[in-house]
């Protein structure tokens, strides 16, 4: 069975998953978690190139192209985007199974109808062929989400956002899709970060709080919870590295706040104390208003200090973090459940080897439920890993289903790349004879790549 | 290659392994380690309904139905069994890839000759077969024993337990079985549960030994394990939570005992000691009696307190625990070994992650080998995961092999589940020209799935 | 698809996997690290029977042996080789998917002619046909070498070896291979081993630097660094069981030294402070003299310590180490990148489970690479993950590729074993039309065969 290369059943590894597939794959895009900015979107300025587009702000492929040797000229330097362009290839073409290989073959062929792999050899004629397609179809940050048939994006915001542009956007009437803010809380928690006194002055004036103290920190939190929630959020996120092993009271968490506040260093202890007492009490809030608390554990920042003193953050230098202990993560759920603060909420880890603590530790609360393969995860063998773990440690018909947690508006080539995989496991299952009908295939399908969050958001 | 559902040929992958299973699938079962009742078997108390059957005392299927969304109504309530079958349905229908979906399915077919999917449609008509076939066979414990082989059941037991139903049914001649206790040390190890005091109260009473020490409670423990050799006993097992990091003198045992008694609560070393003195004591006694001990590992219990206050325990609450550091585990193996304590031993881990680092731990003993994959790991892709570690860390035809750990009679079916797997692993590697000749991987097979556990329990 | 046993196509899936195969078996091995002995390959003596070839000091095949309980009397004991081979056969039937069936059955096809199934059976046949082949042929280390077309052979060395075998060799014109020494750093670790402050005393002897402190110490390494150099080592290594969680400054190692050479138990923070600062300032070195550095972390050796008493090390008690912490890991090289001491490294885990940490952790640095599946990891499945982690977090055609880490020189069998595993890797990907042209897979698959190692030791 010798497929053609990204041809339409690639991914797609019997009929039954085609027939998935074929009823999949049109339906709208939800991306409820990315990190597109909404002023690029409302500005809507044209791409230039397919340089710029790749390699304008993506550490994915810069990551990959230093694993090759390729010089920093040519990643983050003073380069051209040709230039760039062409030496992505050289790394491209030695990345096989690698994510970035299957996303930049599926982007070529679904926005720019090149359907042939990207060598060194023919870089410089795909560089023509992509950038008069961007030139003759005036790709743009707009016509991308129209053309990808996307419904709804939930951008990141931090908690001291204006949202002006989301203002924007939802006054803009030739926007089809919605575009929400959601709620990330991390600069609030990442208090030894250059300027955090200045964030917490900021969160200050915004929300009209004078921000001095636990109290008022709560005060000032709800109050920017109920702005974003006005502005029609419905998704929350944190990222941090730490995960608190501790609960912290009230006064414990005031006089880490105060001490994080006064520039001193936090213990361990001082510091799980702080996080953790907001968890519980955005918990609550995010319940209140029927926003979905989103967790991503075990990231590490900046591995390469060098790289970070050169060129800052999300430049490629993250990577996968050390364990979460699955026993710290269902003692807040427990906390949080107890009190009766707990919302619905979705779980993700960077680190697969704690998938089955997880899922299944958080799986003893009615509404809690594991993410999708996130970042480092997110390739053909983690998308299936993460999708066999669900399937085995609860309903996989109620998967919350897909996002790009991308920078780019060519990263919706990525839900295709889900619902494919997706298709495959369940049409795998299927002509096994190990499920049936094939409807009921369908309908799962539908759920997770649809309804489940559409459901959700509606809510 | 598109197979019927749950047909012949299900999960088995190509025609030696069909060959293979062929070889095995009659073979008795030996199901060494399970949690169903003596007093049950003995009584033989024919069902009513299969809404009892699965729902009554089953916590998988609790919390998969929790997973949906179920009212706990529908659940641990006070709703009817049809009701409660009818929401399974429901959660069934989504819960493609679960071994719960396998199992149901399998156990439909195999005991009430139903072969078709049970869906929210047809779980009315389904219901109705199924309780025809309930009345029209009268079926009960002992006749779904008989109907599905069984030769030899080792429940689990606690070590105060007085073993009358094992009695009676020992004297049963109807009953074609082997009905063996296993020695279940947990209680013993969890001193903060409610009426600890009490339960070495009884210790003491149904040993002889009034025991207020270490010295006391060793002999009272002597005292059970000849009472339950005397039964019939070949298995002992263990499973909470915490593995000992640290192995303790008599002294420091003793010490922690007798704070234990007294109600105070232990620092982790001295709850290390008190276990580990005693996991060494024991040793020595499984040794001399030649009982298998089994080392349940990983496994964290009541993770939503909510749900335990409300329901207790074993309800679906649990979940896979933190990695065990498998550097503790060879070191308490290897101070048994050195002093000549090192009973046979099967370790299970309930954390899949550790267990590369368990299965070439425990190899550094002769006598030590890796358990079948538990509870949440007994799935599709566990059981070949586990056969897989096994295959590449020894010889896999010393395997023991299944085990159902369940509390249902229905659940013999899993044996079938993993009869069909192991075949196809097998199969699998013939067919690839990996291993010869197929007599060979039929013998494996056959030793695995039968002959193995049997000369072990016959030593 | 019924294939032959180890037919032609073993291990291989398809027909793109075959052409890349084909265009990568000939290829000349570089077997980059090994345990071969200089002494035997110059010697040359030949061998006299496949029981003494397989398990004269194959510590893999003992331990498996162990594991289905034959007497150590045929494992290391008094036995003949022939009756050891007879238990082997024993073992080795009863080992379907284990490496050593794969390894065994792939040497007796490569360099016996044999291709059947060893098992209790046949296995007097086979011995006779066996010692036949090896006295018709004169099978010898060099003899060997030669027909496995091996052109380059690093072996392990200890810093203080006076590499006088490495300098017979390379006198000798009739070896074809270039044989060179890895500077092994282990023993200067193990400060607790017996005879410690001798193996320091003959350090200064050899280095001719009387080593009495750190400084004193690091000139003496700076000597045999730059003998070893001399003596043509491109490659280093260090394999001990702890990873340093701590970096120290000059004046703790210092202390910690003299503490250790005193005869004094250092804290864990201690020796951290010593192997750390040992390992930049050897990175230092390493980077000066294009010396590749390896890693190779999370073992555990001597697990059972009767094992230990009875017969040393190396004899099969060794096992996968707890996991390392990536953070640990990333933050060593970082202070060598910082200092710009980071020499090319490739780094080796023995724990699978932290495969995606380590991947994406150490990819935060340009010239940092993962290392081929090693030891209890180096299986069909094994070979296979390590190929998957590696490809979706770097470029595969970057990796340096198989070594045999191996003390037989039977054991070049396992770089066509790796080959074939690879290929299909790279094929399966070409059919499914993941990846094209093959042609680029092809040139990815020479360069982790030959081409990238080849490259890295001519630099």
């Amino acid at each position: 069975m010798n497929k053609s290369f990204y041809g339409e059943n690639v991914f797609i590894e019997n009929a039954a998953a085609e027939m998935i597939y074929n009823k999949v794959k049109d339906l709208p895009i939800i991306d409820y978690h990315c990190h597109l900015q909404p002023k690029e979107i409302f500005e809507d300025k044209p791409f230039d190139n397919i340089g710029e587009i790749w390699l304008g702000g993506d550490h994915y492929k810069w990551r990959l192209m230093r694993s090759v040797g390729i010089d920093e000229e040519y990643i983050t330097g003073s380069a051209s985007w040709k230039e760039k362009f062409m030496k992505y290839a050289e790394a491209i073409e030695l990345s096989l199974g690698n994510p970035l290989y299957h996303w930049s073959h599926m982007e070529l062929k679904q926005f720019f109808g090149i359907n042939e792999p990207l060598t060194s050899e023919n870089a410089e004629e795909i560089w023509d062929k992509a950038n008069t397609v961007i030139k003759e179809t005036s790709m743009s940050p707009r016509k991308l989400i129209a053309d990808s048939n996307v419904e709804y994006i939930a951008t990141t915001d931090d908690i001291i956002d204006t949202l002006e542009y989301h203002k924007l956007i939802a006054e803009d009437e030739s926007i089809a899709a919605k575009v929400c803010p959601s709620f990330r809380t991390d600069n609030l928690f990442l208090y030894t970060a250059d300027g955090y006194k200045e964030y917490i002055q900021k969160l200050s004036e915004c929300s009209g709080i004078e921000v001095v103290d636990l109290t008022s920190l709560k005060t000032a939190l709800k109050n920017r919870v109920e702005f974003f929630v006005s502005m029609g959020c419905k998704m929350t996120d944190v990222g941090i590295e730490r995960f608190p092993e501790y609960i912290g009271s009230d006064a414990e968490a005031d006089s880490s706040f105060k001490k994080a506040l006064s520039g001193e260093l936090l213990t361990e202890k001082e510091y799980d104390a702080f996080i953790s007492n907001l968890y519980v009490f955005l918990g609550d809030l995010y319940k209140k208003y029927k926003l979905v608390m989103q967790l991503h554990l075990a990231v590490k920042r900046n591995a390469s200090t060098k790289l970070f003193e050169k060129l800052g953050r999300d430049v490629g230098g993250d990577c996968v973090g050390n364990p979460i202990k699955a026993s710290s993560i269902t003692a807040l759920l427990d906390k949080m459940e107890m009190e009766d603060k707990l919302p619905d909420t979705i779980v993700y880890t960077l680190n697969p080897t704690v998938y089955y603590e997880i899922a299944t530790g958080i799986r003893s609360f009615r509404n809690v439920s594991l993410g999708a393969a996130w970042w480092f995860c997110d390739n053909l063998s983690g998308i299936k890993k993460q999708i066999e773990v669900y399937s085995e440690t609860a309903a996989i018909g109620t998967f919350y289903g897909m996002l790009t947690d991308s920078r780019s508006f060519l990263s919706y080539a990525r839900h295709d790349y889900f619902r494919r995989i997706l298709s495959s496991a369940l049409g795998v299952a299927v002509e096994n004879g190990e499920f049936a009908p094939a409807e009921s295939a369908v309908k799962i399908a539908e759920k997770i790549c649809y309804y489940n969050i559409k459901d959700k958001l509606e809510e």
